[in-house]
């Protein structure tokens, strides 16, 4: 058929115009997949410990290939996505718990660890050990249904502060973990929190803050009961420990919820040695890693000797086993998000 | 510019060839998207409440829309999602363990239930009621590694054949639940099972048969242990009662799992009873449903005075509670898949 040839120019001349931006936006395409996955990571041998771990496990071909079904992750909690210092966030949460339900127990004025907590004096209070520190937990996060007690975590959550800091719990979350839970989330893996601290207490703000559904949170947890309450069911919150999701504990909790081994797994302290060698032990590659705190002037240092995420076995047998220890000194760009971010309610 | 009358009229053709063709495939969308997505139902009420609760809850801009995240669903497994009779299948399974496991016990000639089953009276051993199912559940559920039990409960699942039907277990699924749980996920919906039956036991094929995977599975379980034997840790399984998923503990069981209430929930017996309570209250729209065993040709008729799938109080309580009665006989085109599925290993 007859072409003007000048109409046809310009047609050839569009039609180049729109196969070169095809082109260049697919050169572009590789640009963007090399963009850093992790920006607040210094280059080193943790972070590149991580990335040829995704890369190995998720490039089809390669002999250490898992199938998406099979990337499990598990983070513990406190001191490995969140701080922990100068205790447990869930600990001062009792104690706010306790001062706002003081009025309904007078009895708390003379008895202890109570009467220590109303008088300011946590040093006190916590000298009853593990034991002091279940009763106030029992005594704050019981007697109430599940509904009412997300209610009141999530009011606290919001509002209260650090007492060190000054700054929202929820902004001492560590920006290089919010970075590693989205590369590997990117890259197909399922990302659950096995923490010591209270099941109940995470999930109402795991998922706006690390993006964790409450059913992939593991944690420990008092029994709870089903029942009619004007006519509605509820489940009660009993003062009763079902669970301890610590030590031994870990890989029992992973078999209970998620029902097959990791095959990463972050923690910091001891209380994950447990949890690193089950996801670090079997067939195909497996990665486990520590993170050490030892940056005194952004966070805290301390780890053989400490109360709280005490790390002393698993420093000694991290070089054995193949464990990454994480040196939040050197290999952390920057420990808190520099953005707000506010657990959405 | 000039533009050659002949070749514009040619290009104007061309080009209303293709918006022709684009229109075509718009028109042709609405189409597929209403294939039948529960094509082995009967239309009906059932039908139609299954379809409308997806459509008013997934349709943006509808007063009942959920976000994804909370679209969460539960369904109970024996008798729900595969048959039941004449005896739990996981019942069947212990059986078989015992006959595989007599050499190594001696002592289970003469000691009670265990005789009887080797005697091949199933009837006379389960005269001891629960306490003799639970004993024969420890004597063959504990004693080895979850691993080791994993393998024993897939190789049983992948060559056992039903008593009465000849079929595989996994071929005694209803091929309208599986529709129910494609067509669930289909529109972002998580499936959860909630059963009675073991955590373990169901685990290893859940996925394969259901699409469901291992960490959402809910149900019962026995104690596990962390151990290192031959310097590899493992989880020993305890002959020691951890959780009974049934009635009461199913809301205790979806809190401690999942988190969240589900807002639609799938059981055949009053065993699902609390759970279809725990689903069906709340803000939103929400559905229970109870698939009635009422089909004695297809499969088995029975309710009331069931000794295993009992449906009675449910019964009572579905017009009231505004839970759906699924007829297997009227509701259910088809039982079982006609085409083989078997358990991936």
């Amino acid at each position: 058929m007859y072409q003007e040839p000048k109409s046809l120019m310009t047609f050839l001349a569009s039609l180049r115009h729109n196969v070169l931006c095809a082109a260049m936006l697919l050169l572009a395409l590789p640009a963007f997949a090399q963009l850093d996955p992790l920006p607040s990571w210094n280059d080193g041998t943790s972070k590149r410990a991580i990335i040829d771990f995704v890369t190995a496990t998720t490039t089809p071909g390669n002999a250490s290939f898992v199938p998406p079904a099979e990337r499990i992750a598990v983070f513990d909690n406190d001191g490995t996505l969140w701080a922990e210092q100068p205790l447990y966030f869930q600990a001062l949460f009792a104690f706010d718990r306790i001062r706002a339900l003081a009025p309904q127990h007078p009895e708390w004025k003379t008895q202890e660890p109570f009467a220590s907590i109303l008088k300011g004096d946590t040093e006190a209070a916590l000298a009853g050990g593990e034991k002091a520190l279940l009763q106030m937990v029992m005594a704050t996060h019981a007697g109430m249904t599940t509904d009412e007690f997300d209610a009141i975590v999530t009011d606290w959550i919001s509002t209260a502060r650090h007492p060190i800091t000054g700054k929202l719990f929820t902004q001492m979350v560590y920006q290089p973990m919010l970075e590693v839970l989205d590369y590997l989330r990117a890259n197909e893996f399922k990302t659950f929190i096995v923490s010591g601290g209270g099941i109940d207490f995470m999930r109402p703000w795991t998922a706006s803050i690390y993006g964790i559904p409450p059913e992939q949170v593991v944690g420990s947890s008092g029994k709870t009961k089903f029942e009619i309450r004007d006519g509605k069911p509820v489940l009660i919150k009993l003062p009763e420990l079902n669970f301890i999701d610590d030590k031994d504990g870990k890989p029992v909790g992973i078999h209970q919820h998620i029902g097959r081994q990791p095959i990463i797994a972050f923690g910091n302290s001891d209380g994950d040695f447990q949890m690193l060698q089950w996801a670090t032990t079997g067939s195909g590659k497996r990665l486990g890693l520590y993170v050490h705190h030892d940056d005194a002037k952004r966070e805290w240092a301390y780890d053989r000797k400490s109360s709280v995420g005490k790390l002393d076995r698993g420093l000694d047998a991290a070089p054995k086993e193949g464990w990454v220890i994480i040196s939040m000194k050197d290999d952390w760009r920057q420990i808190y998000p520099t953005t707000e971010i506010a657990p959405a309610s």
